[in-house]
């Protein structure tokens, strides 16, 4: 690296397309087939591209830690029971997030085909990366699409100390006409884990009302922080605890009260969840359908702007407009991240792409 | 009333038998079938034993204001289809909220029987009461239940002036064993409309946080506070939005564009809603789901408390304590509630109960 650029906040800018090839080929050589290590990649650059580093290629080298200890397993190949038409039972078999959450995409889709509604609950996999992701893959297929992801306690309860219920996330697509599809993408914490990360990292004050101590007293010490807090309080709260009840509960595969057995066991990383899928045109014509969604979308586009905005948007939107930048003009990626990808990737003779800044 | 007790905080307690009694009678008298009227009693009086007096009772004479201007209509028949096994769209026919919710709930009830899950649209009603009861209903059948209602728009958006979206809440019931079933009942607004009205009435400073003024500018002032917030901001706002575009846009009788177009049928009430039934027994035996569900709210329940707390409660906890307690001393009304309500049983020649105090 030339003199000059080795400051700690130089980013590297790689294209998607070679971010999604170098991410395939390490999982590939770590033993996913082919498919499986596409579809990792895919997922995890898809929350590149918008914007959601997050939950994007930086998780790499996490899950590669999971296939060591035998938490993941590259190749497992998730199997699928449908008790009834409209439900399905994906057992990821700890095959990564990505792998059981499109089958279980597809068992939703094919479910509400069939029924006008289809359910498929995931039981026992690894960082799902974001469930946006799953729940557009839905709406791709002219259906919207509910998900939630319930995973091991990092979040504050109300009126508990310490880590009680997880950051569990809720997922909304809803497809649109002329306009992108409408996303939510939230997770039920004020402030997403990696931006408290960052600000403690940087040693900078948060922001009030997103972490407790570990006495589970608010705090905006960075150095005090220790529990990311539930957006709305008991409301945040009560959501993420209601989705592991849903996500863990239909898979008999709790994880809240085993966490607190405190078992090395129960403290293992692991996510259940559900997607599922609503067949819009077994209810009215898609088109009306999505006519309605554009309108709904332009009344709130149209509101009069409060003082200091200057555009109103709508859930997605600016995720999509990171994407299409990003899709242009390369992804940037922070050099510790990027330094951690090529190393694995060296050692695992994968070809390592040439950044383009 | 004697002296001393009429004051303007003196209330009223009635027995919920008799509470139910009034209002069965006085919507019966206004035309509704014996069963309908005995069904909004039962809701209405439910949301009071649970303290949630703002669903309750006192939305009696806007029902009748409704029915005069032939908004609402005592005696209407939901219609209902079933385009696919799993789902149902009921049309209310402008039936009042509990008629038309409760019908939904039968028929998610039916298609989670046939296919694992069944989903019911609700197509304009109005006042559906506290959404909580008609997931409870559910979950007295064995299973989980999601809920939604959709209506005019009251709440503010990111970035908007003025009321952009509803405070549409969310309902997830999930049926526990040896505890009660625990009941997530939220709007998306911070804080509850009603209780908003309360502090504005007696000219109480507002916490931050849950309100604007009319140029979209947060406010403390009661004065000036004129929309309440969304829960966490773009969260909360973008959980409405995407609830309208659910509840309303699959039942082709979309509320925030045609609010927002201006015309006096735009602005009128109505509501949509879902309601999603989920056949536990299906996934596994529903003993081993409860036993989880009670596993889950014990380890909550068990964990450390935050300074100030004495005890933690999981969602719906509250409701029943009051509700249990309310059941056995009465509900208590406030003065004018208690007027409205003996004098247009009185008007109506229904007979009125003796409070027990």
């Amino acid at each position: 690296m030339p003199e000059g650029t080795t400051g700690k906040s130089a980013k590297v800018t790689v294209s998607a397309a070679d971010l999604r090839g170098l991410v395939a080929g390490i999982f590939a050589a770590r033993g996913s087939r082919a498919a499986d290590a596409a579809a990792v990649a895919d997922a995890l650059v898809w929350a590149n591209l918008r914007g959601v580093d997050s939950h994007g290629v930086s998780r790499v080298p996490r899950y590669l830690e999971l296939f060591d200890k035998g938490e993941s397993v590259a190749d497992a190949v998730p199997t699928v029971e449908r008790p009834r038409a409209a439900i399905a039972i994906v057992d990821a078999h700890a095959a990564p997030g990505p792998v059981a959450m499109n089958r279980a995409a597809d068992e939703a889709i094919a479910g509400a085909r069939e029924c006008g509604i289809g359910w498929a609950s995931v039981r026992g996999t690894v960082h799902t990366g974001a469930i946006g992701y799953y729940a557009s893959r839905i709406a791709d297929a002219g259906m919207a699409a509910v998900g939630v992801v319930a995973g091991v306690p990092n979040m504050a309860y109300a009126g508990a100390k310490g880590a009680a219920v997880a950051t569990s996330p809720l997922a909304v697509a809803v497809p649109a006409g002329k306009h992108e599809l409408v996303l939510l993408d939230m997770a039920t914490a004020v402030m997403a884990l990696g931006r408290i990360a960052q600000l403690k990292a940087a040693g900078k004050e948060l922001p009030p009302g997103v972490a407790l101590t570990a006495d589970g007293e608010p705090t905006t010490d960075p150095a005090l922080a220790k529990v990311p807090t539930p957006v709305g309080g008991a409301k945040g709260a009560g959501m993420s605890l209601v989705f592991e009840m849903l996500a863990s509960g239909l898979t008999a595969n709790p994880i809240v009260p085993s966490y607190h057995a405190g078992s090395k066991e129960g403290r293992r990383h692991r996510q259940n969840g559900f997607l599922l899928a609503i067949d819009v045109s077994a209810f009215l014509p898609l088109e009306e359908f999505t006519g309605t969604i554009d309108e709904t979308v332009d009344a709130i586009k149209s509101l009069p702007p409060a003082a200091g905005t200057s555009e109103i948007l709508v859930p997605g939107e600016r995720g999509r407009r990171t994407a299409t930048e990003r899709a242009a003009d390369g992804i940037p990626l922070g050099p510790k991240v990027w330094r951690e990808l090529t190393e694995i990737a060296t050692t695992l003779d994968v070809r390592v792409p040439s950044p383009l800044s």
